[in-house]
């Protein structure tokens, strides 16, 4: 580490860090638009066009950092990449429309594995009833992929993370901490079980979660990207809330059961731990049923402002490590 | 080389053979939208939102291979790819709104770096009246960003690169030739003249010459990066006309005469077939005058389809090369 701060590299700033000071310098030199809803910090920006509103979300994905080749066919991270950006949007509450798509290639990459991504790509594209809008080609060192995302919500019908209500209800829709625990299978050199190790090459989005969260009165939401237990510190930070998890409405699949077991892991920790999966997490008015495909894991309180508590403790305290992965931490 | 044609590399497909492929696999996959204007393969897609319309494209620049830390301060390098990525808009005939930016830094990068690129990035943007939508960091092996522009357009006034007519003109607004001449000078080791490496280290983009080639009729747009023959032969390839150039019309700046010829060069080439100056050249039926800052430098014909000939002869005939860059063919 370095005495003079000025000369900080990303390694001793963490991704955090260096999103932080980004963000603070980019706040004072914005334009005004009055077209633009919400613009950086949130999953995605809201542009309003007279009615409707287009949500925009970018995200880039590192060979080495988010994706193997031995680990994962190209289609599979095709799909991956595609999935995880469209995500973000639906996690606005807005229906897909379009993605744009850059990849940087290594000159040694077989032109089978660009067709198979491509193939991937596409055809999560299209299960999202997305199209591809745009996109270029570069060379690079390793392989890089930047996906934007777009789509389309009712105007002011944006779901954001800062609406979070004391007394909500939060709900959960897809699965947590298989991703994770894929990734541990990968990491030892196994390829089994299947399910996790097919959780973290594909993750499997109910793409039409975001706008049934958003019918049924969600008054905050976000996809779990980082885990689930940082990604909800997120919207207690931004709401002004604090937010408790009962682990016990929480469902533990048989093969995280088993394979943490083997692993001498706890698989609670990977649930709350863990990213990659993009479920939606959203908190709802206690007043009606949650949206179908919604499990209550938790409410929302008036303390602890900023905070997440897994059974009246902080995940910290309760597991001894911090939840969330840290890109630069390596 | 490998014999067998499915195990070719992007070294032997080469950039503009890759992205064919890809397009050719897209558009039988692409699922239908009523939104979609104008998906993949112009400047950028446009999406229709009941009487405006979105213009969005997307750019990835890599280190080595777009621009070099030791060529371009972070703040040049900022200003840059924020600057070509909004001039993609900008030739669709929109209004710059936004820009999304994922930018992979290798964990070495040290933070006023990023710093300066960002303040660089933020004020190009700002002086093209944008502002910033979003954005994604992620570690990588060498410095990669990735620019997705968004415009807006009167729906139906979007300028493609399939609108050109037998007997437009051919106008341009903005330099060409210049940032080939920076580069020339950079790659042996020299510095000056500095108004040619200048503009290699940012390009001096006229951000509301687009509208006013939309608003002076223009039949076809396009920004160039590839080279000027290049790209005019995008235009001459899906209009289905060909184009004349006539280079007696092209005022040949000071810089790029002496250059040129203590480096042995044509300066005319670097006019031809250098990149990355971003003008503006479209084409515009000949009963009215020019809009402001377009400049005549050649005509629309109806024979030789998809060629853009230079005094009557081919660029490769005339200067024994192909124009544009191959960012694979290293």
């Amino acid at each position: 580490m370095s005495s003079d701060p000025s000369s900080a590299t990303l390694a001793d700033l963490g991704e955090s860090g260096l999103v932080a000071k980004i963000l603070a310098r980019i706040s004072e030199s914005q334009v005004q638009s009055s077209s633009v809803e919400i613009a950086a910090g949130d999953d995605a920006a809201v542009i309003n066009t007279s009615g409707s509103s287009f949500v925009l979300s970018v995200d880039m994905y590192v060979e080495g950092k988010h994706f193997r080749t031995d680990w994962s066919t190209a289609i599979e991270i095709g799909r991956r990449c595609a999935a995880a950006s469209i995500a973000d949007v639906c996690a606005m509450g807005a229906i897909p429309v379009g993605v744009l798509l850059a990849i940087g290639l290594p000159t040694t990459t077989a032109s089978p594995w660009v067709e198979d991504f491509m193939a991937g790509f596409m055809q999560e594209t299209s299960d999202a009833s997305s199209i591809l809008l745009g996109g270029d080609v570069s060379g690079s060192e390793s392989i890089v992929i930047s996906v934007t995302a777009l789509g389309t919500v009712v105007t002011g019908a944006a779901i954001t993370r800062s609406g979070a209500r004391a007394g909500d209800i939060v709900g959960i829709c897809g699965r947590s901490g298989m991703a994770a625990g894929g990734l541990r299978v990968l990491q030892r050199g196994l390829r089994s079980p299947r399910a996790l190790v097919d959780a973290f090459r594909v993750p499997e989005i109910d793409y039409s979660a975001g706008v049934r969260a958003a019918e049924g009165g969600a008054t905050s939401m976000i996809d779990v990207s980082d885990g689930l237990v940082a990604d909800l510190e997120n919207i207690a930070r931004e709401s002004g809330v604090g937010i408790e998890i009962d682990t016990e409405k929480i469902v533990v699949p048989a093969e995280l059961v088993s394979t943490a077991a083997a692993f001498g892991a706890d698989p609670m920790a990977w649930i709350l731990a863990g990213g990659d999966d993009h479920a939606f997490v959203a908190t709802f008015p206690p007043t009606k049923p949650l949206p179908a495909g919604f499990a209550a894991i938790g409410t929302v309180v008036i303390d602890r402002v900023g905070e997440v508590h897994i059974d009246g403790v902080r995940y910290e305290d309760a597991y001894g490590a911090t939840p969330g992965f840290q890109h630069f931490s390596s």
